[in-house]
């Protein structure tokens, strides 16, 4: 986007969302109750973001009479996307990068984002996604025995060893949230977005995890160097905590608040068509595990309610890119609403890519996704697309 | 509306507003202090609406394939306007009549709304605004004596004797008041909006202020007949009070707190473009009050900032209708912003007449206007304009 801003003559202004790095509403008090966090919502976030344009249209002279795009990624990009909705009188358009807007209610179905997930793994080398769909299982064996657990707490070279059923539960949620991440951050060149990582790590990740049919205790040795290629990049890590999967930085409290509130994706997993054990959209127990973290339950139709879920297309400019490694393209808007509600597919990247600086190693989709949204851009703006500036 | 219901075979739904009317959220609590008030806004009141409506369409059989259409006048005229805007997905268009949605900050001159109703007075009569405006200073002159206050008093047959200088300022607030639900209420028939009234009420008023020359007496006896008119009509009242202006029932209280809040419209008047005392817009005396009264102080740019004050353009499906006589029509849109974003002027209008049913004598310009609205609904909702249904 530096590149892109420097074409356009644009100021960036990276607006930090409340209740997330240092925008605490109520200081150290703002997470320790529901009354607290009840300022905790995008709608509050887009009114943030309106009243910052102003300010800054106000204060800085050369502001005035520019006008202003809205471009975030992921839950970004969705408030990129739902504030030219809401606020089209204070942005002239939105580049929308991997914002899964649809990732709600029934918009989409719930096993997608696993669904791709697993193709990650399968294009990552033969064996590989069979391999994690094997790794539960054995998992489980392990699990029965004290023996068994020992050793899986010693082959994962775990900071705590595992001792009870909801310690075994967390090291899956812990895995799975890693082969997430891996898809998420799949980038074609070394990048530190979760995690420092190699360039395309399922690859790098893949190379171990060739033999599916090996006995139990190989099979899980191999899933720990594949792991550790998300977890130990660096060499840094004296032993693995599977309370910690690097989104820590990102805003986990936050976003756990929110999911368990307004941003309710329902996700599910079948082990046939994704390399998940199976697992079936809860809401019930979902609201449940809501109600004991915060003491609130999930609204989970208030998004489409507000936003206007696929009904859509009395808005106009906003660009949304998805990239086909991506599980979140699962919730995209991955087709041309109007001239002015366009979708640009980007078959080679994850998790918005076209916002990531440009790189030697960037594949061909990503440049041509970057440069049609510098033609849309353009054109909000009133700025000519084919000519110099 | 009834009879244009019948005609597009519609559903209407009267939706009361939160905080007013039966619609308490803490019951008899609503009112009781900012924390219990917090909610009354005008986006609640949208967010209210588009739940609603989901609701009858998933339990109303008929309703759940409808297009809707919001419909509103005044404060609920700008709600109609303002629900299609924020919630295009809800409602496939508006009709706002007479909605002052630029009544706010410096959209439009803060003279505008009195320099209306002072013409309504004008073309009421010969000397009627001209009394009106005498009147003051003969209020003035008669609150210097105690003997004065005691005949002014009488002379408006007030239920409390008038002692400080406060009760005179709150006689000359009722009759200003008085002469604007005049204005608004400036009907072609005998119709009961805010009060009971005859039809064209100021050429009634008027008949009884054409001597804006004579003596002080005389002159406010005058405006004691002319402000009977209003209060008094049906011939029940034993005496004036100045606390009561009739608009109590339309919830006074909740728009009290609202206009402390969101809903800051500058007035003003200059005593020479108007029949009124000079008085500035004063924000800061303003806020004052409102302190004093709710212990809150208006956010007088909050509207512009997530409505977007003129920069309306990118919204469509929107008529706004303004009445010549109404003075809100100072804050109405009175032009066209696009080919769906449209405004019908009527110049025989005073406050959303063509929202109410149709009547032998309405002028031709309300006719004219109710069937260009029924053509942009029928337009909206898909069904052609000229022929039957």
């Amino acid at each position: 986007m530096w590149d892109v801003a420097e074409e356009l003559g644009a100021m960036l202004v990276f607006a930090e969302h409340r209740y997330y790095g240092e925008s605490m509403p109520f200081g150290d008090l703002s997470f320790s109750d529901p009354k607290h966090l009840n300022y905790l919502t995008s709608e509050q976030a887009l009114a943030d973001f309106a009243i910052l344009v102003q300010y800054i249209k106000e204060t800085i002279k050369e502001a005035k009479d520019s006008p202003v795009i809205a471009i975030g990624g992921s839950y970004g990009g969705m408030l990129a996307a739902w504030f030219r909705m809401k606020y089209p009188h204070v942005v002239v358009g939105a580049l929308a990068a991997s914002a899964p807007i649809w990732q709600f209610e029934n918009l989409v179905p719930c096993n997608e984002f696993y669904k791709i997930v697993t193709q990650d793994f399968k294009d990552g080398g033969l064996g590989c996604s069979q391999s994690i769909l094997n790794s539960w299982a054995a998992i489980n064996r392990m699990a029965e025995t004290d023996e068994g657990l020992l050793s899986l707490s010693k082959t994962f070279h775990l900071c705590n060893a595992l001792k009870t059923k909801d310690d075994v539960a967390m090291l899956k949620s812990w895995l799975i949230e890693t082969w997430t991440n891996l898809a998420m951050a799949d980038y074609p060149y070394a990048a530190n977005f979760l995690q420092p990582l190699p360039a395309s790590p399922i690859r790098v990740v893949c190379k171990f995890l060739k033999e599916p049919g090996c006995a139990d205790k190989q099979l899980l040795q191999n899933i720990f160097q594949a792991v550790n290629v998300y977890y130990n990049y660096t060499g840094q890590a004296q032993c693995l905590n599977t309370s910690e999967t690097a989104t820590a930085s990102l805003g986990d409290l936050g976003w756990g608040y929110q999911a368990c509130t307004e941003m309710v994706m329902p996700m599910c997993t079948d082990g046939v068509n994704d390399m998940f054990e199976p697992q079936p959209w809860d809401l019930h127990s979902y609201s449940e595990e809501c109600f004991k973290q915060w003491g609130i339950r999930p609204r989970e139709s208030w998004i489409t309610t507000m936003y206007g879920g696929k009904n859509i297309s009395s808005h106009s400019n906003i660009v949304f890119s998805n990239g086909g490694l991506d599980p979140w393209s699962s919730g995209g808007v991955n087709h041309n609403i109007s001239d002015t509600l366009v979708a640009i597919s980007i078959p080679e990247g994850a998790h918005h890519l076209d916002l990531r600086s440009n790189n030697a190693y960037d594949p061909r989709s990503v440049l041509l996704a970057r440069s049609l949204e510098v033609d849309y851009m353009k054109k909000w703006i009133g700025k000519s697309s084919s000519k110099k500036n």
